[in-house]
């Protein structure tokens, strides 16, 4: 009788094991999917959502009308086409429970959630988790973002001062922000503008007040060039909020009304019901550096080459890696369309890629639906710049901009499927007699522009990347001007 | 008739490609072909010798009895052993003439000489010479030196002003030093202290006049301690060499009767027949740079990672590489030892070893026959430093000690087949009633021992190495002196 030959059982490949449920992860494990779409891919994040964006909890999901958005995370983008915070439900996913599950036979990608990874192991190829199971991971990225700072004193103090990064932050803050309360914000940059915006904004329907507390001149300072940044401070102010600038916060106590008291030193006080605070955030690199991998001294990242790889098999993206850009030299970045971006580009090169990250990411932020701005590059107020204004119109907010702006990730965050879009915000010109309305600003070091901020000017992100990977000098500017139609006839 | 199958001829494989045909990559060569025998290495070099070692060129050949020492490149180690500088022959290479011999087929290491490499291409894995052929590249390992630096106002200037790094320097300063000439040395550092004691040593036959000239208080100011810089060029002047502390050079001129006049400022002038200039080097990173490679802005390397891999396929090795070392973080290494096993270990890496450069590198240095010093780890003098010092007998000279140092590169700083050992150069104690004769020096950083120094104490390298990969702090250096028996008696 004829032995049959036993039928080889395919052993599953060990995982692609992507550490940190956020969008760098996300976006890896689709270009992993994409490129190889047998491959093994694990997401394992300590939070309990599936992958998802940030920028909306600081923006489009405190403009909603529904009062039960901090339950459907869903949010019209400035095209009022309806989207989630979260990229995909979990049932996109293979949801595993433990360790175990790595080796699952499945076509989707794997999500292991509410675990910490505790330890990196290159030279093995393992992560340990918390519970102290194992995995033994093909490659590893490392995508873990990074913790929002806390103030100096603050820690353990009281439940009523809080830091803002995650959906759970969120909807701690839209209860908060539902009674009518005092809520001050301590941080001038990125999320402290947009949340005391934000807040401004419910304010006119629930009798907030807020107030922003940094101890710079204005908004936006540590970026902007100085009178940019003391214009936008009175246009925060006009939209509602009482911006206290210049205030360095000396001690944070609680007082007998169960108030936070922020002293500002010579007297000055802010009394709040919730301290909101946006000082920064630091990545997170623990793991990493209990790895032994290298920690960027200056920049505070894991440090990985040009093509994102920190030694054989170990990759990093987003906010915690700090990379060589050919252009520009060694950064951090962070932004979401740079998580995006090296995600992806970390997910490919996973797969052999072996190429350099060149793709420029931009950012974006908005300061209510009136202004707007966007960038590419190096984009610090410590650089000189040369600026060049214009009027604005109507159309140049980014509320009216956003139906031309198809491939800006401002319009759609989510690499998932494009949905209906409606026409875009009717809106008259607030901007007329302003003097800043509407501008570019190139950041210069060495003659060579390294940065370009777009100020209420829309769909040019793909001119500024040109300009920057063209390494133009400031003699150039003029010639690059015609490139943005700043002087373009209102209509 | 049936047909015979056509032969398959076996395409050779693209080339391991060593730029630089100097320590690091001959280190690298021998690796790669240990762990794949037939894999295609080529070793690129732009000066005219096979790999040499430079060690001697500033020490042993300048003690050399022989009258054509500068056509063997013959030297005795301290152990009597007759080596040569060239490590080996051309014969034991397969020379080739031009790119094309990329494609021979042989057994042997290529080398290819009197080369310059003018491009390097990391995205088309491919290398140009400066006669604009084309090599491509299996995996590349840069390993380009350094050049050394000039005086302001040197370059140009005459003959009679000279940088020293190869053989040919050697030659011309062998010729010159012939003469009963004044030479003076510009530099307190390796070279310029090393190079002043030898020539002062062949003063002794040939009635030189040797004068040294630095910015710095002492002979190797940058490395120890003040007191043992101090203390080591009161040695170094009883060696012969007029040393000229605390003198910068404000001018170089050459006078009526073709002198070189060192203008020191405040009247003090050097009047000189030759001036050699050993101010430090320049890492080799032009190819890199221009390569999209990036440059380190502190330490001047092209930056690897701990894998010594700046891309994929792409590796450093030697004086020009800024590495990761796990244990002390960051750094650029200008030693021998150094060269020798980031290049091995490159080469290892580049036939897929993927492991981190771990192995702590030593370097010695010796001023003469009676004092010579060995080290491990950073050895800076803006550290701060723990030293214990014991009275030397006899034994504690490189001279004496160097039957004993069967391991360490100074006794055998060649790979090569180790040659006869004659006994120990005799000698009588040097060093009585000497304060620091002998000793050790612990540099630390934040209470971490991360750098010792073993002056007159050899055979002790292993030692010295674990205390550094064990990261002991200050408090333990009583428990650890034990290993070096300092107080050992004199026979
Ligand atoms: C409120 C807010 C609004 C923002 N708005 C904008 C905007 O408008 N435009 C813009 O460009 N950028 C914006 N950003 C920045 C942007 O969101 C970040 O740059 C982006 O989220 C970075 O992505 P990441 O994947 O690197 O890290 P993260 O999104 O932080 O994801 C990392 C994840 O890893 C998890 N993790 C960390 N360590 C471990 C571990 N050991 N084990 C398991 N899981 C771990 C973390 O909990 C987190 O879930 C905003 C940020 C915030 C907080
Ligand atoms: C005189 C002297 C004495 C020394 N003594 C000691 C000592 O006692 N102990 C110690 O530890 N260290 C010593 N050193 C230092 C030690 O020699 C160096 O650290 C070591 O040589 C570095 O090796 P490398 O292979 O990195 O570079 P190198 O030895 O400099 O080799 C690089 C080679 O690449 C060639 N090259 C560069 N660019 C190109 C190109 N584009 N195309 C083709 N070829 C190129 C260069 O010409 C050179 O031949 C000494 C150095 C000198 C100069
Ligand atoms: N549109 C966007 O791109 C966007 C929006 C929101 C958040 N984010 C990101 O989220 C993260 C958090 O944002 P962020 O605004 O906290 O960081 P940030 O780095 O943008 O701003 C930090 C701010 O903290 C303030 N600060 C620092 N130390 C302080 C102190 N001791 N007391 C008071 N104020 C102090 C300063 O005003 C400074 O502007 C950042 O990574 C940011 O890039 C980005
Ligand atoms: N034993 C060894 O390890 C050894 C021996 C010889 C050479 N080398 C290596 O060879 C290379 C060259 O040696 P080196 O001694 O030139 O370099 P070095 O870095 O050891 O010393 C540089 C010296 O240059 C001097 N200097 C700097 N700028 C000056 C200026 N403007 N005017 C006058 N003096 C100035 C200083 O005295 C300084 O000590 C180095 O990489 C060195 O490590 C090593």
């Amino acid at each position: 009788e004829p032995v049959e030959p036993p039928v080889a059982t395919p052993k599953i490949q060990k995982p692609y094991v992507l550490i940190g449920a956020g969008t760098a992860s996300f976006a890896a494990a689709q270009a992993i999917k994409e490129k190889q779409p047998d491959a093994n891919v694990i997401i394992i994040g300590n939070e309990e959502y599936a992958p998802y964006m940030r920028p909306p909890l600081s923006k489009e999901l405190w403009f909603s009308e529904d009062p039960e958005v901090a339950k459907t995370l869903v949010f019209k983008d400035w095209q009022g086409t309806e989207r989630n915070t979260i990229y995909q439900d979990v049932s996109h996913y293979e949801v595993i429970e433990d360790a175990s599950g790595s080796d699952l036979q499945t076509d989707k990608i794997k999500l292991l959630l509410n675990k910490q990874v505790a330890k990196l192991n290159v030279e093995d190829h393992t992560i340990t988790l918390a519970d102290g199971s194992k995995i033994y991971y093909n490659k590893v990225l490392l995508a873990t973002g990074g913790a929002p700072k806390s103030l100096p004193g603050q820690d353990g103090k009281s439940d009523k001062v809080t830091t803002f990064r995650t959906v759970n932050d969120f909807k701690k803050l839209d209860q908060i922000a539902k009674d009518g309360a005092h809520i001050a914000v301590v941080g001038g940059g990125f999320l402290g503008s947009e949340l005391a915006v934000a807040l401004a904004k419910r304010g006119e329907k629930e009798k907030l007040t807020v107030t922003q507390v940094f101890p710079e001149e204005g908004n936006m300072a540590n970026v902007f060039p100085s009178y940019l940044t003391k214009w936008t401070t009175t246009r925060v102010r006009k939209l509602g909020v009482d911006v206290q600038t210049d205030s360095a916060i000396k001690d944070i106590k609680t007082d007998e009304n169960n108030k936070v008291v922020l002293d500002l030193g010579n007297d000055k006080q802010v009394v709040a019901d919730h301290v909101v605070v946006a000082v920064g955030i630091e990545p997170r690199v623990d793991l990493a550096r209990d790895a032994g991998l290298e920690i960027d001294e200056k920049r505070a990242g894991v440090v990985v080459n040009a093509e994102l790889e920190a030694r054989t098999d170990v990759f990093a993206a987003g906010d915690m890696v700090s990379f060589h850009d050919v252009q520009l030299g060694r950064r951090r970045i962070e932004h979401h369309d740079h998580a995006v971006l090296s995600g992806r580009h970390a997910g490919e090169n996973m797969v052999g890629g072996a190429k350099p990250y060149k793709h420029q990411s931009m950012f974006w932020s908005d300061l209510g639906p009136e202004i707007g701005y966007e960038a590419v590059g190096l984009v610090d107020a410590q650089l000189s710049t040369v600026s060049v204004w214009a009027k604005a119109t109507a159309k140049d907010t980014p509320a009216a901009a956003a139906g031309t702006e198809a491939e800006s990730p401002r319009s759609a965050p989510n690499a998932g499927p494009a949905g209906e879009t409606t026409k875009a915000v009717a809106s008259t010109n607030p901007f007329k007699d302003e003097k800043f309305g509407k501008g570019l600003v190139f950041y210069v070091r060495e003659k060579q522009i390294v940065g370009l901020l777009l100020f209420n000017v829309f769909g040019k992100v793909q001119e500024a990347r040109d300009i920057i990977d063209a390494g133009y000098t400031t003699e150039q500017i003029d010639g690059l001007l015609k490139k943005f139609n700043l002087h373009e006839d209102s209509h």
